[in-house]
């Protein structure tokens, strides 16, 4: 009886997704049953260098791996999706999802050849699904992917809502708005704790409907005179909706361009998320065939992603479009944070190559963000009526204006919890209060390799980044440790060889002579000499260019 | 007469700060007289690791060394000023500039050594400077620095306008007003070409003014409970001067923080820019003396800098101050493109530590820039009434927003150059045209070395930096090639050597079998040998790890 009491109490936490935008990954706990929401991965930092994605630490799941019940999505977005093929690899648990999401997760799962391992559930929203104890069932939200949900969980602790991301879009481009009647519902129910998107807690206001956007790329389709070129999320079904009905309307084709926009459009066609008029789509290759005016594009490269097919036709570099002098092209979406610079450089190469180009600072409303600003997110919280709350979602400062949101309108200050990833907060009795923290963390992915890129390579490579490496080799006689060849300096990344002849051999004299006195002093152990070398050559090179290459010296016995 | 009249054009290009934001530097031409306007530096991008700063290829000056007559500086900003200490070094030409800038000038060039070989010029807004067959008057512009001027040089072939950084301030802190009378003077008088900053040239409305800061600002120590910390940028004295002003009226002590800001102070005082009553300056060592509510703070990190007094407050590594809980801090900045996440960053530190962070999303007015956007600039052309117009100091697609916005004001689209660094516009006989082009280029700044980091050192550092290296070394026998020592492979930067080993020893495998086919084959060239090494490595770790490590062979011979 003791032991059940102790377990019977309900724990909340995040393995990812606090204090970051990105790998989103959510743990609610009742007793001895676990459900994760979602599975995101995070795209690298500045400083991780060479790393190509993030995902979550799920320790605390494989070493719970007998209680997980399930993983539940609320949408098809890569934080929020992209970590299952890395996580399901080592945690084979059902995972539930609307149907687009599902859809975007098979193809993942087929691409890591674990289709047929994992157990796949699509839900709506009449689901009910029963993970244990706790019992799911979602409500409709907007956003700038179809088919996204909130979460109910019922567990024996009380009502625990996650809203997803989300925003309330009052006259959506696919008539389904998000579903306050659900929402009040279960508001009135009474809610225990809700965890919500902080995204855009910082900005003031609604945010716009993603028909602004229709408005807008309309009003560009009709003083288009040459080919329209429309770079967007290739996630964004929405958009995309209304860049085909565009098309359409102009009597324009369209053809599809980039990997992951291809695959998108497919994939909402296949399932009937995007209508697309028979005879509309074109393959790239024909629109050359076809009159300037008669044509439009639709790409991936809205982030100025240097290999996107939106770069690569700005510079020329794509196999089969080129921008021309008169083609209008549209960025219609505003740069992530980080991506400022790539977004700025592509506009002005558009520019360069004589296009006319439309972007958010040079015209308003081709862009929406798909998260909900602060009216939006205070009527999230006056729908479901929380008695506590964790702002979710976000970075530190997004986390804190949404708590303060949630305070005017009448939550509790005691009852708001501003957490890290691994800060769990305990229910019992109707009580809430901070447990003991679980381990969290960022596993690295770098190509093949989970994991096996830490710290240690990183400040390497930091280090190999600034000033480059001087590699200095010399061969010693096992006999009588005299000098049999070298020493010998190799540099790369440090300074233009050619130009600095001088200095490398005057560096070369400098572990020369750090060599003979350490003979003289008798210093004989390996580790002793090279640290006498990198010092001495390290003093030498700050002295002379006030540069700290990485120095590694390689001694050969022979 | 010939050879005369081939002589007597005029000619305008920039050796830097067209197509980008940095290294400003103008060239103006007639015969055989040069003016130089403005010698900046650039902060580098990001591809370019490890550099410190950027300035201008100057090979043009340097091969008409004789002609240049001198250098006009508009005003104190490193991306105006920055460049002298390198220039000066390699061209003696006399520097003019406003009581302030000559200030700002003077103590770089003393900590350069330059101070006594360098001959200075003071200006005011009555100045008339000789340069040969051109002559230099200056008018005042508002910006966030004061002195700062715009110049007019009249040619013999027709005058020519450039307005430095501006913005219109009708309501300026220090009661001075861009000087509207004397621009509207030079108009009427006619005006061949204006060369004007192209900065917010994509934002509407008029730019406001630098007051609305200090409003704000005084809110913020009005509500303030416990001490106030103000960051923003070290050169801002009008800024600085409202910060002064707002703690004196609140009875608060002042204490300056950051290397930058502290000069700046001083200068400021010195020169007469900054009034500040007597013992409102207080030592940082004295901050902890006196109440919390008797304390203000300014601070340079204002763009989160890792290393600034705000960032190593925050993060409590400040020798000195530390922030507190309850403590109200200020970023009275917006950051500048490139800096968003380390704001970010920064920000959430703040709040992390307690304080109560007023940062532009939070609070609207606690920053205007100093440039002027799409109004003034059209106030600016309809005042100077151009023939012809060249939008300056800015990256292409502001240019081009620049050139639509001349083009609305009247200006004949032909008359329009928008010219990258390099491109020489010709005048002669009223008639514009473009020349050919003049070498232009970044000088890449990395420690001591000026130049001597070109484009292989900054590849392999970005080759370096995403998979690290693999150093292989072998000692081969001189009489029969035989391996004596090795191959021994040591790697930095590639993967976690303890969880490796098996990969290692499989890599060190693929060497020694390369190796004796080599022999079989009677490879003896060391050159084919390194390449065959580093081919076979390369392809064997990138199928086992999807890496590219740099792969550096390296064969010594006993």
């Amino acid at each position: 009886m003791t032991k059940n009491n102790s377990r019977s109490k309900l724990s909340i936490f995040a393995l990812g997704g606090l204090d970051e935008i990105g790998k989103n990954m959510y743990v609610i706990r009742y007793g001895d049953d676990i459900v994760v929401i979602d599975s995101g991965l995070m795209f690298p930092e500045d400083e991780m260098l060479g790393i190509d994605v993030v995902i979550p630490d799920i320790t605390y799941l494989l070493e719970n791996r007998d209680k997980v019940r399930g993983i539940l999505l609320t949408h098809g977005h890569e934080d929020h999706i992209g970590g299952l093929p890395y996580i399901l690899r080592e945690l084979n648990v059902p995972v539930y999802g609307t149907k687009l999401t599902m859809g975007l997760v098979e193809h993942k799962l087929r691409e890591a050849h674990l289709l047929n391992k994992t157990k796949r559930v699509i839900i709506n929203n009449r689901s009910e699904v029963k993970l244990g104890s706790i019992q799911a069932t979602f409500f409709k939200v907007n956003h700038s992917i179809p088919d996204a949900v909130g979460i109910c969980l019922e567990t024996p602790e009380g009502r625990v809502v996650h809203t997803g991301d989300f925003k309330f879009d009052m006259t959506p481009v696919n008539g389904q708005a998000a579903d306050m009647h659900r929402m009040a519902e279960i508001g009135k129910k009474g809610v225990l704790c809700l965890l919500s998107d902080s995204t855009n807690a910082e900005r003031p206001g609604f945010t716009g409907s993603e028909r602004n956007v229709g408005e807008a790329l309309e009003t560009v389709f009709r003083k288009a005179k040459q080919r329209v070129i429309v770079a967007t999320f290739a996630s964004n079904i929405h958009r995309i909706q209304q860049v085909v009905d565009a098309a359409d309307l102009h009597k324009r084709k369209l053809a599809v361009v980039g990997r992951s926009m291809v695959n998108v459009v497919n994939i909402g066609m296949e399932l009937g998320y995007l209508r697309v008029p028979p005879d509309l789509l074109i393959d790239p290759d024909d629109i050359n065939r076809l009159p300037a005016h008669k044509v439009t594009v639709m790409s991936t490269g809205s982030q100025g992603e240097p290999m996107s097919a939106l770069t690569r036709m700005a510079h020329g570099s794509h196999r089969k479009i080129e921008i021309l002098p008169g083609d209008t092209v549209v960025l219609a979406a505003t740069p992530i944070p980080g991506n400022e610079k790539t977004v700025a450089r592509t506009v002005d190469q558009l520019f360069r190559v004589g296009a006319n180009v439309v972007y958010s600072a040079s015209q308003h409303g081709v862009h929406v963000s798909g998260h909900g600003s602060q009216e939006d997110l205070k009527l999230m919280l006056n729908l479901i009526k929380p008695k506590y709350f964790i702002p979710i979602h976000g970075e530190h400062r997004m986390q804190r204006a949404h708590s303060q949101l949630a305070e005017t309108v009448g939550v509790r200050p005691e009852h708001i919890f501003i957490c890290e990833n691994g800060d769990v907060v305990e229910f019992s009795g109707g009580k809430a209060r901070y447990g003991a923290k679980v381990q969290t963390g960022n596993v690295l992915i770098d190509g093949l390799g989970v994991g096996d890129v830490g710290n240690i390579v990183l400040r390497d490579r930091k280090l190999l980044s600034q000033d480059g490496i001087l590699v200095v080799v010399v061969t010693l006689s096992k006999n009588n440790g005299k000098i049999l060849s070298g020493p010998d300096i190799i540099s790369r990344g440090f300074v233009y060889v050619r130009e600095s002849e001088k200095l490398l051999d005057e560096a070369n004299r400098i572990v020369t002579q750090t060599m003979e006195k350490c003979a003289s002093e008798r210093v004989s152990e390996w580790a002793s000499l090279k640290t006498s070398i990198r010092d001495a050559l390290s003093r030498f090179l700050y002295d002379k260019t006030r540069r700290r290459p990485m120095i590694l010296p390689i001694i050969m016995e022979v």
